[in-house]
């Protein structure tokens, strides 16, 4: 423990603080047969410190087949403080852990070909040669050439909105022009292309899929424009221009990933109900916390995804008032408890600041920690000083103050120092060193308002009370009160709350498989269709023993490619005898339908040598 | 879950239900610089099925030289039952996983190789051709070259007792000899070498050592005839003619391994107070539960350690009464809690009778779940049918029954409800496939008398109470009241019930290093030699981050190579980035040291890949 150097950033090898790459210019070829994207980057730089004679880029599993600098073919040599450019011709490769590249029997059309982009926290520097930090940001200007059939779309604002038909150059292919005029971090790069089409969401906003799940995208996100709205009364002005949403095929990582302009976003979210809308909500948020401003270093995430945690409950209170933020809080909390189950307390990779020296893929240190503890902070720092009023004036201060700007753990403290200090005395007992660099569950405890997930945590600890009372074994396992009435006019939400506390109580001592059975004549779990609920359903089966799931869960694992369904759901069948090799065979066969960051993180759960 | 097939023995390759080897005289010859064992098995069998035509035997690293049956270079055809024997002449190789290998260097003399087997759970397989099942049981005859410097000694009585200096033979080597007259599994085969001296404990039973180390054992185990007294009372006979115990070098990955008429003993329980002598008491009961009544398959291994567990607990009540038995058994309880944290609850490995088909080596699934969750068990049990005595004279005739059998979990189950259905009516509702099948903590809770615990429980809470009222920072750490004359009186067994309890009321939440350093300034564990001490107190340092104790752990890992400690510390030191390359150091740096079997399961615990 002790405090670590906030300023070193372990994820790159670039200059960025002597020489910045300030803006890229891109022309990009997508050619989908050889599975590569080549082309051009035109960078311009900034060179800050004098004796700097070199520019250093990030670059992974790409081919540099040229590079220039102002012009001419380049000699490396950076004079003193100036501005330049230089132009790197390049090529990715099918290795570049940035694209992943679906055949069109993996996508819903089954016609056309499909490829994106995730270049969070480490992957742009497998698309382009860049300064792969988020303590670095640059505006780009992009062309990309794609088969005429195909739409491109990028996490900038497109220059022929809004028609968005590109420019058909007669060769078969068709270019599509972006522009993106906010600095951004590397990582927030991104681009996918594919046969797409878009309905009208709001004022600044579309959805687009593939033509099937479009109209279903649309009745789902509906809220998008209210959310939008919402948000920025909280955090201030929105400065990307559009917020359009790409529902991407079922092998995207990630609940989200908030790329400027184009949120990606999986197709789980898509429970017909609008009950997981509150993942758009979050990516509207990254807008300010994260996109605008930005953690400088990986270590620092928890301020990109505790902040984002915040606003989007503070979004969430802002539409549905107060107990929706307290709810959600009190279901974050559950997640917190289960995440630091699943490390271990003594962790590192518990502590809101982790420890990233020596290499350490960010990849591998990701979990709900930085958005759980990181909100868990938050909220605890918004009670001290008076709540959310008090807390919401503070943040739109810190926004502007750091917007277009990165910022830091201790950079954050300061700034809320300086702000608090003076008015609230409560302010000096702050612990940060507990809270930023102590493993496990947080220093202090939050206590949250429960009444709308009052009647589910009372129904879990009454099964799991029977169950501790002997009642919970054989056919007439559960309460003796249960009944098949006990969720009706429940949300989607309140039953996963139930399932996720069941999670809570159980989690040393599961439930026989006699009682998750019984569960199911009464409340008919197994045939949901909620991807929330089948992830926590499903893992308290298999965790009992309790195989009748078996198929469903296979089902899900092979249908979708969301790590944070497929990573407990591994683990759990791996650790059952029966349903071990059940386990190793679906990830056989579905482990190239897997993004490769999500290919390489089971692989480890399956305790498979590490491979990508 | 749901009930398993009891009679599958997924470990060995052997038919033994086909074919038994009853019998084998072994002549073996000890090669230091070449380190092999070379030599012939003679082996008497009997064929118990017609239509049998083979006698498979498992090997592992064994090079066969030469087969013959029935003093006949053989063909392989057995005929219906009979009785014969087959000779095999073979050698072990380098890689041979039961025997370790010391330099001159790895001892505490420094002078003289020295040889140690440990055969538990499947690698006799790699010392002899043999059925490497706990299924079949044989007598055996052996005789042992080996350089006339050395001592030979094995799980078996000696012929030359009492001089012991073996039968010389002119060129620089000497031969000792043994029996074994009561038969044994595979897995109780046991050889050591090395210069050795003994000194007398008891009319049964010497101490034996290198000559540095003797003294010290005579000490600490002086109360082994007492405790081999209590054994045989609660036991019946004692059957095994001598008990005597080998102490060790510090590699030995085992706390104890029960070889019969002499025990193999880690120097680590060389406490000086006799503190940890219990290890002793535990390996004198296995002289009943386990080496004459053996658990059928690895399956219920819980049958050998839970027994085992509950004899040693039973042979301390009767030396220092009941509620010495309580305190073990609550200090059990938070072992179980920890082994159950580290798989998670939901694994198999957590089951009372785990399931290991698919070639699962048992070595894999070891931990503390067999012995605390069958203790608890078996103590769940007792309380049901009316305390100890009853449970004693129960205990006495289900050895009776099974003395040189073997038993499974359904076998232990018939056996039990025959003796107590009638005159015990709480009998019927013990739901026998909830404790045998169910994973994570046990179904039914046990209270247990915790007079002994309870001063060092009332501290260990006040010390989390402070820290969790936010007093627990700061130079001022931990409660208002601690104060140096905390501990006055304390057992070193009272310490570590501190510690561990900690460990338990700390388990999502690590202590600040600030709150550890206060423990020391005011209690001084850092400077403990109790090697239970260090390895609680040691954990508890690492996973609050107080890296002020390092320089202990990384000693502690270093000169000795118990599993039991290795294990828990390098996990927690791997967890902490400060510490994880000082435990891949170490680990490197000391591997060739431990034993196979300690570094295959400690590369697993540092994420390396699995290597033996
Ligand atoms: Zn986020
Ligand atoms: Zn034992």
């Amino acid at each position: 423990m002790g405090k670590r150097a906030a300023t070193v950033e372990h994820s790159t090898q670039s200059n960025y603080e002597a020489v910045t790459v300030t803006h890229a210019d891109l022309d990009l070829v997508v050619d989908f047969s050889a599975k590569t994207i080549s082309g051009t980057a035109q960078l311009k730089y900034e060179v800050k410190r004098s004796g700097c004679d070199a520019l250093i880029l990030d670059t992974r599993d790409l081919a540099i087949q040229e590079v220039s600098v102002d012009g001419a073919a380049c000699q490396f040599t950076l004079a003193s403080p100036h501005k330049g450019s230089t132009r790197v011709r390049f090529a990715t490769s099918p290795a570049s852990t940035a694209l992943q590249w679906l055949s069109p029997a993996q996508t819903a059309g089954g016609e056309h070909p499909y490829l994106f982009t995730q270049c969070q926290a480490i992957h742009a520097r497998s698309l382009v040669p860049c300064q792969d930090t988020p303590g670095a940001k640059l505006t780009y200007a992009a062309r990309v050439r794609v088969p005429e059939v195909m739409t491109a779309l990028m996490s900038a604002v497109p220059v022929d909105e809004p028609g968005r038909t590109g420019q058909e150059s007669g060769d078969g292919t068709r270019t599509f022009s972006f522009a993106q005029q906010v600095p951004i971090p590397s990582y927030l790069l991104a681009l996918a292309v594919g046969q797409l089409e878009s309905r009208e969401l709001g004022p600044v906003s579309r959805v687009y899929s593939e033509p099937s799940m479009v109209a279903a995208g649309a009745y789902e996100f509906s809220e998008t424009d209210a959310f939008l709205q919402a948000a920025a009364s909280v955090a201030g002005p929105y400065v990307w221009g559009r917020y359009d949403l790409l529902l991407l095929p079922p092998s995207f990582p990630y609940g989200g990933m908030e790329n400027p302009c184009l949120t990606f976003v999986t197709p789980t979210l898509l429970a017909g109900d609008r009950s997981l809308a509150n993942v758009v909500a979050h990516e509207i948020a990254h807008s300010w916390t994260g996109n605008l401003v930005t953690n400088a270093s990986w270590e620092h995430f928890w301020l990109n995804e505790g902040w984002t945690m915040w606003l989007e409950r503070r979004i969430l209170a802002k539409l549905y008032g107060e107990a929706t933020y307290e709810f959600h809080a009190s279901l974050g909390y559950l997640d917190l408890r289960e995440a630091v189950e699943t490390w271990g307390a003594g962790h590192d990779f518990t502590c809101l600041v982790p420890d990233l020296s020596g290499g350490i893929d960010p990849d591998d240190a990701f979990s709900t920690i930085p958005y759980e503890k990181g909100f868990y902070f938050l909220h605890y720092l918004q009670t001290l000083v008076g709540g959310p009023e008090v807390f919401e004036a503070f943040f739109k201060d810190y926004i502007k103050a750091f917007s277009f700007k990165t910022v830091t753990s201790d950079g954050f403290k300061a700034y809320f120092l300086d702000y608090f200090t003076d008015s609230t005395p409560g302010v000096g007992g702050i612990d940060w060193d507990l809270w930023f660099y102590q493993p496990g569950m947080p220093p202090n405890v939050n206590s949250y308002d429960a009444s709308l997930a009052e009647s589910a945590y009372a129904l879990a600890q009454s099964w799991h009370t029977s169950d501790l009372m002997g009642l919970g074994t054989g056919s007439t396992a559960g309460p003796a009160k249960a009944s098949t009435t006990d969720l009706d006019g429940w949300s989607a939400s309140q039953k996963v709350a139930f399932l996720d506390k069941l999670g809570e109580l159980r989690s040393m001592k599961p439930f026989t498989p006699a009682t998750t059975r019984r569960m199911q004549e009464l409340y008919h779990f197994d045939d949901s269709k909620n991807a929330e609920l089948r992830r926590a359903w499903y893992s308290l089966c298999i965790k009992a023993g309790d195989l009748a799931i078996l198929p469903q869960t296979l089902a899900f694992l092979s249908e979708q490619g969301r790590m944070k369904y497929l990573r407990p759901l591994y683990r759990a069948l791996y650790a059952h005898p029966k349903s071990r090799q059940a386990a190793l065979d679906t990830f056989a066969a579905h482990r190239e339908m897997y993004h490769p960051i999500a290919a390489k993180m089971v692989a480890t759960d399956l305790q498979m040598p590490a491979a990508v």
